[in-house]
């Protein structure tokens, strides 16, 4: 089983950023926690950051058709990159949609998610730790509809 | 270590209503679900359901004080009762919102929560399984907190 | 046959409240109207009203199962008690939506309803008259469709 | 006692137009078996049908003044027509609105009915039968008002 | 000089609807009396009117190119006849726009004319006066611009 | 005289909940003063509170007829219970709505009442003194009037 | 007969403002003109014109109880001085509103008008002749009242 | 093969009206030149113009079901006539919707289309390519659905 | 202690104003009453009114650092005056709103208050009474922040 | 005479992507149709597709300047990019925008075009038949143009 | 050269209102360093304040005809004063809209300028040192085109 | 003191871009003058520019640390880029936004800038000239700290 672990613009600065929001995890901590995990679960993590929009198309369709499933915190890109979210649709494999913080509870911008509508689910306000939840969701979902 | 779980208006017919929206185990199984997962963490689950918005608070004010933290799906109150937000800000406890199917990709009127800006967190979209998330997600929290 | 027939809130002060909007006949001699019409095609009227959002949740819960159809004034929950909708939409009979006075041609905010995009019809701003016309649309709905 | 009787534009369709939605019968059934019943009732029934807007207008100055009472489905015109609205309010006599769906539970444009507010009332969803409805309604109102 | 004096969907009917609103003189006696006035001015007055959105375009297409300019009252067209707005502003002459009451007064879809942006002028609210203001406005602006 | 005091939900918690917005009394310290005051007028105090919304309506419903005021604290229900509007408007007898913070200076949901338009007056932000301005303003008015 | 005449901000300014919006006619002149044509229909007129919110409200409060009868373009004014509304609401004289240019083909802010509810009427697009057609429609609705 | 050509309000004055946005020639020029290119491609073309909404629906209703598609530019009715989007859904052809300017360039009211979301395509902007390209997109649609 | 009390525009003329709504007592008498309430409370009371909002700000600015308390009711300049607001942030003392009506049960624009949500609190809807209930909640609240 | 065929983010996942929405053919198969089509037009056709918003924008400044016009699918850039709406304003060469489905009849959030308004045309729903169609519009465009 | 600046009102008493927004030198002060610098650059300035709408009015009209350009700070009335958009339009001299604070970062209400849009441009959030830059970007700009 | 002076999509084509609205020097110029002025002030200016969004954001992270201030023209994405906002945010230095037209003069979408409010301050509308502006308000600010 392969997940796709992909990060969009300044989370590369996570353990700088407001670290009372964000926490002082790195990204690179991050992505360790949840690719041991990953692999106690017989997973594979392929993980990914950038600041681009059109990289991050770029990559799920690049890496889209081999793997199993999208954990995937679009950053700012969440609010209004359609063209993320079209890419998405087009994988056509289940995606989880992660934030650090809660974005229900911040500024009023932050609480629409142009992605949310075509993901399996949302996790969002326990930190660096629902990255592991979303992986443990995910995983748990495929593993299921397997049988 | 104590921790409420709290299901609104008709959740209690889990099993009946769309099964394949929100899945064909009854309230009852999700209940045993994660209480057996609450054992397992050394942890107290009290489980509560009521069609009746006034008996939520009733419990939230009654159960509140001796509890740790909430698990809580508000159901179709998610999106109007802004007296069981009052509840649970009062209550001064951390709070998790579960919801059985993804919110944010039904009916226009299911993405509007008015707990989400009071809660810890929010998951959604993963059937039961996200009240099992919401229980280990909310137990990390807690005992990171305690040290 | 057998259907429900279900008012809410302030529906039992009939015959006190604003009479020249409402008329003066009360809850009671309404009903019994509507059961002697019942009767009259062999249909069997089960009547309820209440004050409490849940009671009138918990009231569907228990007789949906064993009802054909609904008749029901929701009263002011009408306009937002998300929680009936879903009790009525779960129960899955056919629901007939009833208001004493025209409530397209009043405030702004009677003028919405959160039930109607579920009921298989709406009669509004007859009077008494609408429940007997209701009772006569669901029964003949049923009829036709029993053949 | 006099009733008019008027359909507004594509419902001479019927029975050809999403059967599934708006029933098989003809207007001309229609028609037919509202004017049954009305003469059952002792009631003269004068029906009428256009496309044209201005065609409806001119009717209702024209047999407005003879007549007790109208039953109008204004189709489209429902949603915009305020000319249709000012002849029937200048025609002074009680309107019933008839609709053949549920309008309540359709698109979003059709929700909204200039006409209603100066309706008697209101009657759809019920196919065919909401044209007999609309009439023992109109006639029971009128008939107490005699008395 | 011609002008054309155009009344829309249910002027016909003027004293005979709400008289304390609309005054009690027909259309033909306002028709009349502006038609005297003109005289006065050595001015041609070409009265048309219709319930008939279609015909009233018609009229414009046929006449305008011989007249001088336009005066109207739309009746409730004002607000949604962008058809007959289009058919002005092909028309190229300068139009007043009339209304018997004063519609920035009355009900909030009354207060919205899609006519008036293309108009030289608006009259409302002095009943059957108005029309003759218009005309001496209007022969008054055309007189100016042929010095 | 006899004066109906009622509190909405959470209004039991006075005293607890955010000290520094709502003051720390308790709501039985504040019933007190305000019926030792009423005592001082010659007039009777009938003090309730409830988190549920029917037990509220119930409430109205049995104590109105015999009561000739009414002060009431709706707590949240103060936004979006038509059901308590209602019941109030069914009771006629003159209504003042009491905030203890000042609801205008809040988050925006507070500030929309939907009982404000039915009562005689509201007053807000003036902590516990609030009940008992607004008892002086009730006692006030009906002393008036009964002259 | 006595009526009021009275402009707004940057009226004094006419003739220099926008010539070809406004004209070339100053406010002198247009004072003086309808001063004449209010002579021959013997009737007084008293002019005012004031940059000052407060002024314009003195001067109506001063001069209200002996006119007959308000024309006003209150200028920018028209879009928010609720408080000229008040005074002339107090007033209670006939008020006809006049604009120069027609505020219903020009910038979307100069269509409201918080005046016009209150108005006899309004006449807007004429230049200096619309305060003319004012006086004439003014003088005409209050010599008919008279009789 | 036979396709429909239906021209709404006031395209009947194509030449005439603003020759910089919607060119210089004539109707009567366009549907020659449509006719011409439908002549080529062996398909058969009738075409239809009224001012009238109503002539419009009934041209619908009469030709459609002879016809294997329809080409039309609603022209002003596009932005509000839901009647004649019932006529279109009704006659359950392919319909290409097609405007001479380029509609999301003008007047806010003019981007709005209530016939488009029933429409296989739109096309504007073109001028009077416009209508050949809609045939030629049309009949391609048609042969290879043939096939 | 000093109190400035200040009335805004068009209040100078209460007792001749629409008197059901306003009452018949006269400003005059409304200060005098209020101020002998004052002197029983031994406190000073201040009063000024005037037409003109730059007035009004001038004598905030003047009079507010010697004062303990304001107490106002803006009439019209409630609903849009920012500057006055402004002033009464800068004198920094607190503030109590009142308004004769319940402006909470009027016009919709009559229920927006810009100044509320700086002020202490806000009392509407009990006619002359309201200055002095006003008055009581301000010395009251000054008196325990006192000690 | 040298055309740009500019395509955006996920349209060279065209032949995958949900085909009974977008159809079968791949992207290179669409634009080597509508080369040859150019072809046949002595037309250079230069296509270009990126994920990339900026890199669109570089293409657009560097190949502008040379070529005649532009066709463009901004794929889900249409609803938000006001970049490249600057750049092709910039370039300042005639732009058809293209849609291979018809966006006005999708989600609501696909019906606005931030590019629209500054293009000559647009044409949608026409699948790759409608890139041809555009070339045709823009070379028939350009080509009159010329003369 | 000669440079009119214009604040409105509450800002003479900066220095004294929030020192932390709006810094701590006077109103005073900030006119002198601002003339010192428009002496540097052989400059006049003419400085002027009121807290009355009608009082700035009437400076512009008085001394905007002998002036070069304005430099203003309309303090609240930035956001609702047409009468002073109007004016300074009519002047029709260059005008630079300051604000001591940013206020695009502050309250809503805040951030939106009836004065921006006639203005040649708008310096906020750099203090007093605000008016230095608008004053060296004005004579700047005079100077240029001079040229 | 080192300050980045940062522009977005399309400045680069600066001078080619309608020169009436943004002048005819070249970005190239307008960074020389800049810099210059910063050597003048002992300051040291690091420009660029990019088209891609991303490398904008990437520019922020790898320079930031090292900046004392950013000045920044964010074109295009000035509306609607929330990653460059969060990558501004992050990097927790002083921000200047600068606009060479007018932005709150022209159309409605150029008025909102995503940016604003985490900005210090905000100039617009004076051309190059708002660049330097810009360097002297900054400077300005920052020498100020460091006392």
């Amino acid at each position: 089983m392969k997940i796709l672990l992909i990060n969009g613009p300044n989370l590369n600065t996570l353990g700088r950023r407001d670290p009372e929001i964000y926490g002082s995890r790195t990204l690179q901590e991050i992505e360790q926690a949840t690719a041991e995990r990953a692999s106690e679960m017989q997973t594979e993590l392929r993980a990914f950051q950038s600041n681009h929009e059109g990289a991050i198309i770029d990559f799920i369709q690049a890496e889209g058709p081999q793997a199993d499933g999208v954990i995937i915190n679009p950053g700012a890109y969440t609010h209004y990159s359609l063209a993320i979210r079209d890419a998405l649709e087009t994988a056509a494999k289940p995606v989880v949609e992660v934030h650090i913080s809660n974005i229900h509870g911040r500024e009023q911008f932050r609480r629409r998610s142009v992605i949310a509508d075509i993901a399996l689910g949302q996790i969002s306000g326990f930190g660096w730790r629902g990255y592991v939840l979303a992986l443990e969701a995910l995983v748990g979902f495929l593993r299921e509809k397997e049988r």
